[in-house]
């Protein structure tokens, strides 16, 4: 019996609380509210779920729903499984809303994420299923720091490497903090046995000198980098690099992309697939060959009292309505299209539905003719960070000191830049997601290749790229969301605190088919 | 024509300042000492350079040299190429000074290197051959917010997670200097201006409240991580966790280990090679085919105004003595056993010869029968640092979330208890990592495999791990160890900057070919 195996038990017999009491002794506590896949079983005979959907949502509930017994279909919008795990590769064509159609022209072997991208190490959710379908993970770089962090009035316009400001920041914070206690400002604070450890501390942590100064040297250099690196041989002692000045750091405001790595979803190990995010998808879609109807645009979802009904159309030739029916149904449609559907549910679902925005986000891929950013910059990976409209520049985590081509993200805009280029055509974005990089790369001039560019707002599936909650529209609306609706539950991103994540589609699968079984033989028993 | 052979030009033309000056108009001023391979040509017909040693400087400079056209041999005491550069994998047999024999036992694919392990981003030397060899690289993750920091004393022995203690020490220094500011203490160093920068900054840096408290919240948890994450579905609400405080984060004195990542040498990303560092050397002993002698124990070198000849004789079956001789030598023997070869340089390299230390240091490798740190912990490579003899455990950095059986590096020991651990015998230092390490993984006890440990000290092909300069000793003697003596050059990580880093044998052995060349057409053109 594993651990695993062991709370469950003790899960089922003695409750949640109980639970988590034991997982608390096991070590295990309070690490994650992902308590395994479920393991259903002893569906009626005969019992049906509709699923609507193919992304990772619908196909995580139709796993799980179809081990535990029932017969399960899924209808999909799209010709492929995933939604928005999604990956273009050389030969893909993606036609946007408004009638642009793009065909991605990348070299064999590499690709550009248009939707989710990283896997961090705490979504055990997702991490299961690559693990039971066989998805080869390998890391994805997000703090590099010898990527830059550029402000277009910062430093002149000249971008500035991570681990630079990074050190020049702390070191100034290490040194103010070390002075004011030697000062003796924080003895209303600080006990002196806890000042003495804190003045120890900063000076490594900061890389103070004997004084307690950020200043130029050896221990600096080490952290913000040479001015000429240590090598081997006559002519290879270091020279070292001069701190910036504390007015200069703050002054470029550089430092507020300092904590991205700090963040809890963004914190190492992230990972990726090999070979692109949709891999995913593609091996979930393999798994559940021949239950999903694909190209099946859903028009009218209908419940009664014996089951759920849903016509659909052919989403490439709109033609005669067809009619899938179930007796229940698991709805996965974003609810930026959800809401655009009749559907019979009670008036709080209803007001959910409709309730949700959806952000505006545009991801644009760029094939360069060589990995300048690896050949002349020594960037492996890893974001830089941008005030200008791009936002970001990330370096493929992938192929890493190879010859050849590269595929950059050569954009990831959100907000009001977002709606700006969601109205251009997707060539015009490429331009301009060129013509900015190149503020900071100036090879994107000559070794620009080709690109692809991916409008979320634009999207036929999604017409958007998440649910954008508020503090008071989730307050208002989200448990009215996840309860069942006599015979329809909803699953998605949207129906999670974890927005925009893979991992919140996942967990609020497994969530809706738990309490849809629990329901269903509730019935039965009654 | 490439910038790198602009450079070239331009530094061959008008000398290494205009050359700087032009790295630096281009933007690559002051990043690397690494010119790229010097691009050697024009060997006088039937020079020849007998090379001992074929570890990476060895093996550098062969393949740089024969390509310049002179005729190269290596003698190698080893029967295997690399030197430290060095991959365990099952099946293979160690034999360390002393006597003791160990089978590694590793399943199929598992590997542990005993030597170096990881390849910083600025290693531009080794990367380069890493590329030109066609040695595929996948990242090393040595930072892993889900880690643990350990202190025996601390917390009671119970491990903590590097991201907890992370955002709590940053948590209160922020808290503790934005208070300062407010006070009006910092109003003698920093302007008003620049104050009111510092304190939105720490806010946001620190994960600080409106009022600049470092509290229990959601921003703090998205930081150290919360008692229950976010999830999907109904009961997915995050719960958040309790920071520690600042009096309990200094005692625990888990600070010390904060800073690792930040060290130049450590920072993202780094790399190792798919499939165990030995790789590299695998992969310089195929290009190099023919040219090793190896099993080829040096016993004199001995040089006169014609040439160089090295005495040797079989490593493993000492008796008859040989000699190799050549026009010219690069010795990449390491100073602890150099040191104890008759050899005739001058005062001044002999001095240096015999002047330096080597660390010792051990590693042991183990296997565990199931990679329970993945499954049952979240951990995915990055290192755990404890203040136990063992002082490191590091997971790995491949294979991630794969079934099966996985190997730890269980132990990387420094200073006086590598020498207790030297002392004993393998199987004892495999007994005591297992039992140090069962301290933070109880797992250890009921899932631990088989293992290997390699003292440094008791290697036969260096009798120490790497030399251990200290600033007085580079004073006196680093520079007389780089001048060629005559018709000697040596070459390896004690001759470099970077010691114990394989860069610093890469560079150090184009930096000797450089100048063995130049004296060479010199003596030509004389």
């Amino acid at each position: 019996m594993t651990r695993r195996d062991l709370l469950r038990v003790i899960g089922l017999s003695a409750g949640g609380a109980a639970m988590y009491q034991a997982m608390s002794s096991l070590g295990l506590a309070a690490e994650s509210p992902y308590k395994g896949t479920p393991k259903l079983q002893g569906a009626p005979h005969g019992a049906s779920v509709l699923i609507l959907g193919a992304g990772l949502a619908g196909m995580v509930a139709a796993y799980e729903l179809r081990q535990a017994g029932y017969r399960v279909q899924l209808l999909e919008y799209n010709p492929r499984p995933g939604g928005r795990n999604w990956t273009l590769r050389g030969g893909d064509t993606y036609t946007e809303m408004g009638g642009y159609t793009q065909h991605c022209r990348f070299d064999r072997g590499l690709y550009f994420n248009p939707g989710p991208w990283r896997i961090p190490y705490h979504h055990r959710g997702l991490l299961d299923y690559c693990k039971k379908l066989g998805v080869p993970l390998e890391p994805f770089v997000q703090i590099n720091h010898n990527a830059y962090l550029h402000g277009a009035k910062a430093f002149g316009g000249k971008p500035q490497r991570y681990r630079a400001i990074n050190a020049d920041y702390r070191g100034h914070v290490a040194e103010l903090l070390a002075k004011a206690t030697q000062q003796g400002k924080l003895d209303a604070q600080v006990s002196k046995d806890d000042q003495a450890q804190l003045l120890e501390s900063l000076r490594g942590w900061g890389a103070l000198d004997d004084k307690y100064a950020y200043a130029k040297g050896p221990d600096v250099s080490n952290r913000r980098g040479y001015d000429k690196p240590p090598g081997g041989g006559l002519s290879a002692r270091p020279i070292d690099s001069q701190p910036l000045q504390l007015h200069d750091v703050l002054d470029s405001r550089l430092w507020r992309s300092l904590t991205e790595g700090e963040i809890y979803e963004f914190q190492t190990t992230l990972f990726q697939p090999v070979g692109g995010m949709g891999r995913i998808g593609e091996a979930f879609g393999r798994e559940l060959k021949g239950l999903i109807h694909y190209n099946a645009k859903v028009t009218a979802i209908q419940q009664d009292e014996r089951g759920v009904t849903a016509s659909y159309v052919d989403a490439r030739h709109p033609g005669a309505v067809r009619q899938a029916r179930a007796d229940w149904c698991i709805c996965t449609i974003p609810l930026s299209i959800l809401s655009q559907i009749p559907i019979n549910v009670g008036a709080p679902m209803a007001a959910a539905i409709g309730a949700v925005p959806y952000a505006a986000t545009v991801k644009v891929g760029l094939q360069f003719k060589r990995r300048f950013w690896e050949e002349d910059e020594d960037i492996y990976g890893g974001l830089t960070a941008t005030d200008l409209p791009i936002n970001t520049i990330s370096y493929p985590s992938n192929d890493f000191n190879s010859r050849g081509k590269g595929v950059l993200l050569g954009a990831y805009i959100w907000g009001l830049d977002a709606y700006e280029f969601t109205a251009m055509s997707p060539d015009e974005r490429i331009r301009r997601a060129v013509e900015y990089g190149s503020q900071i790369h100036p090879q994107y001039k000559t070794e620009f290749d080709n690109g692809v560019a991916v409008a979320w707002h634009r999207s036929p599936f999604t017409m958007g790229c998440f649910a954008s909650w508020s503090e008071a529209l989730r307050a208002k609306h989200y448990d009215n969301l996840c309860q069942i609706d006599r015979r329809i539950a909803l699953a998605g991103e949207h129906v999670s605190y974890l927005p925009a994540w893979q991992e919140g589609a996942v967990t609020s699968a497994l969530d809706a088919v738990e309490r849809l079984h629990q329901r269903v033989m509730a019935g039965v028993a009654g």
